[in-house]
């Protein structure tokens, strides 16, 4: 199930990119290399799980699943500048500085950014107006200032400083969290179903794989290798980075993340017997060693 | 009539930013800097300007006229970074990553991006969400790889180079031409009254003036003054800029400026003695000295 949507994503990535061979080489080739880089493309698959769960077909989730992957693609760009983290490796590949240059990396970001939005607001056969436009609003909304730029700004203001536990949660719940809820619920509301109190569930379960995701993010650059993660094992520590490790200790971690392993299934009660891919996600994300 | 709408844009924007004081105070200090930074607000009254021209009230434009300085604004912040222009003066006041630093300048431009898809998307009285999906759709097309930004990533790839005329032309046309055509198409849509007719006639007055302002542009950087510039006057040649003084002489770059106005003039005859406001625009965009 989850391959399918992987497969689905790449093939309308790819397709949507060549559309637009009519802009600047360089730009083109700076979105495609960044786009299409062999990601996990957790988010997509996410919108078309959600999608799914409220029983609508693929191809009414396909703009949201590209989109999702656009502002991942685009944070993760505009992330690895020698401003921000300075990483030369993403997934075992030059990042998109180092490949093309700095300010091609900025642009791609922002094209990237902008794609999404486009992405979302094309005219539609099966979604309606209003639809999309909460779509649109729901996707800003967790990526903007109000949520992924805000949790990267107090990442970028907390170097150096000793966070708590608190602001660790709330820090990751801003910088990642916040696009894996964007994800499910464009998924949602791409059904043309999602009640409130769907996307309420959704919320949750959002909240706590999102958190789980860290948690294990930074287990595995201690317990994992280089190859296996296709950047530097050990960089967190050698950062003095504020991980969950180093907060509350490995054991303590791995404990935490199975609880939230288990609120995560348990938030998705509500949607009874229809919610078993949703189920495998999460055991996906504890169980990935990249 | 235009003082009236940068008045309006103004208080707008201040208002707007101040509900979002709960954000990291650093990136809200940098949006407030990078925002109410004392620009002619060209953008917003070209919104203001075709709404009312469409008979729109101008709380319908609001939204869309800060969404429009919203994305000016970031463009500016992102093009003045070391990797892009490397501008350390703006309007006279030091720039963003100036100010704060590069990194607060990336994130401060992403946030200002997302931030106009957000307000264009907001639940709306009088708009209908098929209106707003236009409005946001069109922005997104004018300002991503297809508008401003392959203009940004065309001039990149061109430093150096001699450009053809044609080529300065198409240039100017998607880095600043596609954003002065997107105010007035989003203004018009704000409206609720805008004909497919009416938005083309608003295009080709776009691309006249967007024409008009560069050349404009060229000619103050060569005869006005630092002081009156807010940069360094002669910054252009400094640089072996791409000019229309350049490329095709002072006087001829002065007859051309002249005849775009009368063009863009003529492009607003459909519209009968409605006009008057978008004429009054353009000759500000003659006179203007900074």
């Amino acid at each position: 199930m989850l391959d399918v949507y992987h497969q689905r994503v790449e093939s309308e990535l790819s397709r949507r990119l060549a559309e637009r061979k009519g802009i600047d080489a360089n730009l083109h080739q700076a979105m495609h290399y960044s786009l299409m880089n062999g990601g996990k493309r957790l988010r997509p698959t996410l919108v078309y799980l959600a999608n799914d769960l409220l029983g609508g077909q693929p191809e009414q989730a396909d703009s949201a699943a590209c989109a999702l992957e656009c502002v991942h693609s685009y944070s993760l760009v505009h992330d690895d500048l020698p401003a921000m983290d300075n990483d030369e490796l993403r997934r075992g590949k030059p990042t998109c500085h180092i490949q093309f240059n700095e300010a091609t990396a900025i642009l791609t970001g922002d094209a990237l950014l902008t794609w999404a939005f486009e992405l979302l607001s094309q005219p539609s056969e099966t979604l309606a107006p209003a639809t999309q436009l909460q779509m649109v609003h729901d996707l800003a909304r967790c990526s903007g200032d109000l949520g992924m730029v805000d949790g990267q700004a107090f990442d970028l203001g907390s170097e150096g400083k000793r966070l708590s536990l608190e602001q660790l949660n709330n820090m990751h719940a801003a910088k990642t969290g916040e696009l894996i809820r964007a994800s499910l619920r464009l998924g949602a509301l791409a059904s043309g179903n999602a009640t409130d109190a769907d996307l309420a569930a959704l919320d949750r379960y959002a909240q706590k794989i999102g958190l789980a995701f860290q948690i294990q993010d930074d287990i595995l650059d201690i317990e994992s290798t280089t190859e296996q993660l296709g950047k530097p094992q050990g960089s967190d520590e050698e950062r003095d980075k504020a991980t969950y490790p180093a907060l509350v200790g490995l054991a303590q971690s791995k404990r935490w993340l199975h609880q939230l392993h288990q609120e995560a299934i348990e938030a998705l009660e509500p949607f009874g017997s229809r919610n078993r891919s949703l189920i495998a996600l999460a055991d996906f994300i504890i169980a990935r060693n990249h």
